[in-house]
């Protein structure tokens, strides 16, 4: 499994993601579900992925193809809104899927696979898109102005306590480390390293880039603080009447 | 859906559970989930359920009976051990499960439903077993001293992170609740009232019952304390580098 989530404040973008892949439970192994690209200075763009890894590769593959192919009849540069790319990576990934899926129901494994995709296109504002395996997506709110994808329950609560349009990109990445730590000791389908993306609105290339282990010192400091902090926060609940 | 949780700590069990069910967005009702037993005193029961009302409200019927009933060849006065009991549940489940699967696997619903029992018998410590809608069931042990049915992962990360079995029955009841309310603000399908039962290791009787509310002063200031402690521990997170 896996998790990623974006964040859409008003200074800009989060991206977040953990990097264990498994197949079954004997094949466990890291990967970066991150993807960045080298597009026109007028844009920036990143992709983040769950699911199948195969058809996240085979996707990956193709857009930077298209990229550097000069004939290609659409590619991430060459796209208008970013709601075009979105639509663009939607087809894709359905292509893909489609090229291996009866096979894979032969078997019984699923080759789908979800994506998260946030940038801003010079003139637009900076935009989050969730990506179903059947290729439509769905973009954030104010109200609800993050989107995850993967094993999205277990860090769903603190987003929802704290990620709002005017939290700061140092808090909404903050958050987003505390999100992923807390999946990470629920789930062990989701594992170390993170990655962090920070985008500032206008700036068109990723501000801060972290790639952050256990041994990190800043991860580790954070989960020790949080860790002190929610038990200082549960000691000091009101008790019952009778204690 | 539903949240039910039961906790084992060396001081004895807290039952928890919320009171939302529903068939789809526009059949949304209030049905408690938390089953007691008037039992001979030396035995103490509490069942929680998730999953298909009309199985549980079955399941329920049928164990009331048994217990009403002279002549039944078993019940949970007869359980010589709780494990028992969690067996009796399970076929009895499986039972009435398969009195409507063909009707209602032809509309393509489920009629699964998982319980959780807990509960002591004289000269037998406390223990909770998760009975899943096959009729197998599993107990708690001390490193994970809590059993989950229902919308289980929202609330999963505050529990890792507080029970233990040294924990306190009150500070159990307070994560569970605190667990419960979390699961709230993150899916709708989960909601109020909270039931939480408190039974006190060889007691043999449930020592605190609460139905907490939105409303009820007791519920609202848990609430908004951990609101504020949850904020004031994320603003007391360490800061990047750049910042």
């Amino acid at each position: 499994m896996t998790y990623c989530l974006a964040i859409k404040v008003d200074e800009g973008l989060v991206f977040a993601s953990d990097s264990r892949t498994h197949a079954g439970v004997d094949y466990a192994s890291v990967y970066s579900k991150m993807y960045r690209f080298d597009l026109h200075s007028d844009r920036m763009m990143v992709i983040l992925a769950a699911g199948n890894l195969a058809t996240t590769q085979a996707l990956i593959n193709l857009i930077r193809r298209d990229l550097e192919n000069p004939g290609a009849l659409y590619n991430l540069n060459t796209a208008a809104y970013l709601y075009d790319a979105a639509s663009y990576i939607g087809g894709t990934s359905v292509r893909v899927q489609e090229q291996h899926a009866s096979a894979m129901q032969r078997c019984g494994i699923s080759g789908e696979a979800s994506f998260i995709l946030g940038g801003q296109i010079q003139g637009q504002p900076p935009e989050i898109y969730l990506i179903y395996p059947q290729g439509n997506y769905i973009t954030a709110s104010p109200e609800n102005p993050y989107l995850q994808v993967g094993e999205t329950k277990y860090g769903k609560p603190i987003l929802d306590r704290i990620i709002a349009p005017a939290t700061t990109l140092e808090d909404a990445a903050r958050c987003a480390l505390v999100s992923i730590d807390s999946t990470m000791r629920s789930n062990i389908s989701v594992g170390p390293p993170i990655e962090i993306a920070i985008y500032r609105r206008d700036s068109f290339a990723i501000g801060h880039y972290l790639q952050l282990d256990y041994s990190s010192p800043l991860y580790a400091s954070i989960q020790k603080q949080w860790a002190e902090g929610i038990r200082n926060a549960f000691s000091l609940l009101p008790r019952f009447e009778w204690e």
